[in-house]
C-alpha cells in the first residue's frame, strides 16, 4: 500500500535535439515500448492553476508526453488483482523537468495539474480511437483516495 | 504554374474543445482523412525569427498540426507528372489562425517558418518511422524556385 510504481506504468525516457532554431522533440515510434497500435492522437491544455482529474479506461493505454510546460500526474492502482493495488504514482513531466513518455495502461486511475504559470500541452497517443463509454470520470473532489486529490493539488503550489 | 493547392495535399479542419481548465485538440485518429498507418509522432518547435526548410520525403506523409503559436508553411510542387507541377502553396497554421491537418505526400517540397513572437511547436504524425536516407534537405537559400523562400520570408514580418 506504499507509494511508488504501478504495475505496468512505463516511464520511457525521450530524445531533445536542439538547435538555435527550435528543437525536435521525440513523442513516440510504432517500434517503441509501450506502442500498442495507433488509434488516436490528441492534445490536452491545462491552464496555470488547474487540474484534469479523475479519469478511467476500461481498454485503451494511454501514451502522454509533454512538449510545452511542466505537468503533474497522479496515478493510482486500485485494480483487485494488482501487485502494486493501493499505490499511488506521482510523475513531474516536461522539457524542463523529466522529458519522456509515460504510459498508462487500463483501469489505472489518472489526474493531472499544471505546474508552473504558464498553459502546458499534454500530447496522448492512445492504441484505441476516443469511443463513448470507454472511459469514466469522477469530479476531482469525489475520488476515494484523499491522498491522490493532496497530491495533485501540492503540483499548482511551488514550495 | 500558378499559385494555389497541390494535388494531394489535404487541408482538414479539427475540433478544439476549450473549458476553463483549457481545451482539448484534435490531431488525428485511424479513421481521419490522410492516415496511412502510424510510424512515429514528433515535435518540432520553432523559435521566433526562424524558419525550417527545405525538405522533401521519398515514401514517407506528413500530418501537421500546430497546437501552440502560428506557423506558415510553403509546399512547392516539383513532381514531373502532377497535374499541378509548379504551384506554391502557402497556409498558416495556429489555434488563432486555422487549426486545421495539414497533410503533405511524398515527393513535395515544403519548409515552415515561426509567425509570431513566441515560439511555436508542430506535431507530425507520420505513416512511417523515420529512415536515414529516407528524406532530402536543402539550406534555405539554395532551393530552386525564388518564390517558395520569399513566400516563406514573408511568414516572419508582420504586415
Amino acid at each position: 500500500m506504499s507509494d511508488g510504481a504501478i504495475h505496468g506504468v512505463l516511464l520511457t525516457p525521450l530524445r531533445q535535439i536542439v538547435d538555435e532554431r527550435g528543437a525536435v522533440l521525440h513523442m513516440m515510434r510504432s517500434d517503441a515500448p509501450g506502442f500498442l497500435g495507433f488509434g488516436e492522437c490528441y492534445f490536452s491544455v491545462i491552464n496555470p492553476g488547474m487540474m484534469k482529474a479523475w479519469k478511467r479506461h476500461s481498454r485503451q493505454t494511454q501514451n502522454l508526453v509533454v512538449p510545452v510546460g511542466g505537468v503533474r500526474f497522479v496515478l493510482c492502482d486500485t485494480r483487485e488483482h494488482s501487485a502494486t493495488r493501493g499505490a499511488l504514482q506521482t510523475i513531474e513531466l516536461g522539457r524542463d523537468l523529466v522529458f519522456s513518455r509515460l504510459t498508462i495502461p487500463p483501469l489505472i486511475w489518472y489526474g493531472f495539474a499544471c505546474v508552473g504559470t504558464t498553459p502546458a500541452l499534454v500530447t496522448n497517443c492512445a492504441d484505441l480511437a476516443h469511443e463513448a463509454g470507454e472511459s469514466e470520470t469522477l469530479p476531482d473532489g469525489s475520488f476515494g483516495d484523499a491522498r491522490a486529490l493532496i497530491e495533485l493539488q501540492r503540483g499548482l503550489k511551488p514550495p
